[in-house]
């Protein structure tokens, strides 16, 4: 019997000064403060990919992306997800699901929901859904310094 | 091949004032002091509802128990799980398993674990298991401010 | 149709004093600072276990290796996870993978993850990746007071 194997990810980033722009879910939030960092910061993204890694075996998004692609140090979400989807694939896995939800204050995400998991499954191939959640002013998502997101996802590996 | 799906959700609540009663895995846990919040603040149940909404792809807590369902406003954490597992089975979907880990110092929850998980899979209709661990009072966890519960389900589209 | 259950554990050890060995995912970190308590601290392994336990319903950490297993107090992270996965397949699962991620500062775990994710595997009898994430210097993990791990694992009822 072929299993199906799953993965997990956390993905982390403090807020940028002020006028930095906000992408997250793979797209960008107009009149938010944005994340700080040599890419765009999108946590739910980056979980995303690093979840279908974890899944896979196939390292994670520091020992994909790090030092050995700098063609990749400034990639959008959007991108990392994309390149992961195809890295996963390569290593010979289908892929069945990613799930991810964002932890914080804000944006506030439920309008552009539809929007966000188009775009995020267009660039995995793959159904990605996302959620999203405050945590009631603790920890520090609750504080404002900064997004979280933890992600699943399911992979096969290809009989 | 139909393959399963799987979803994750974390849930966070503040404690409330002392005299608060605590809900949590939709028991009462007498002599505890409770989450804040106007619902019961289950971080169990709401963790568990959010990850089969994760899942099967159906939105989150918010989008389906806010403004649009007043009625929804104060309702248990177990009534939640229940309407949240009639609405993805609606979406389409079978319910596998839903897992659940509370993040605490308190209550001690093992003496209480078959019970939490017997009223949990009925409200369900599906295997809800539950553990609990402490954070070596790291976090806000840690520091008592508030309880987290991380969950994970797995569904799988009707054929 | 017999599906597979999935399963969700975060663990988490803070550092102890400076010379404390640092054992993590099943290997000693030479020169690195370890984590405080009656075990090793091997985040990484007890959050597998954990993750098993989750996933086949047979309890957590706290209830499997507590008060009435003296013998398995000072137990290292690979031992645990060895018994962890002897009592779930005893309980009548087969268990598919387990999925780890490292959430800290340090130690710099990619160079070694082909090592750990051996020794690990060995132990669980089951294919276990291990990855790993900073915080942005954010939250506990990321101000250095400890490490934590997230895990999920998919098992199998046996036909």
């Amino acid at each position: 019997m072929i299993l199906p194997r799953t993965g997990i990810a956390v993905d982390v980033h403090a807020f940028g000064p002020e006028g930095t722009p906000l992408w997250v879910a793979g797209l960008e939030w107009p009149g938010e403060t944005g994340l700080a960092g040599h890419s765009d910061g999108d946590v739910v993204a980056h979980a995303a990919a690093d979840a279908l890694f974890s899944a896979a075996g196939t390292g994670d998004l520091g020992s994909n992306f790090g030092v050995d692609r700098p063609e990749m140090a400034g990639a959008s979400g959007v991108r990392i997800l994309a390149e992961a989807a195809r890295i996963v694939r390569e290593a010979g896995f289908e892929i069945g699901n990613v799930a991810v939800q964002l932890i914080g204050q804000r944006p506030r995400f439920a309008p552009r929901r539809a929007e966000a998991e188009a775009v995020l499954t267009a660039a995995a191939g793959a159904p990605v859904t996302v959620s999203a959640t405050t945590t009631d002013h603790l920890g520090f998502p609750g504080r404002g310094e900064g997004l979280a997101a933890v992600a699943t996802a399911l992979v096969v590996p290809r009989a």
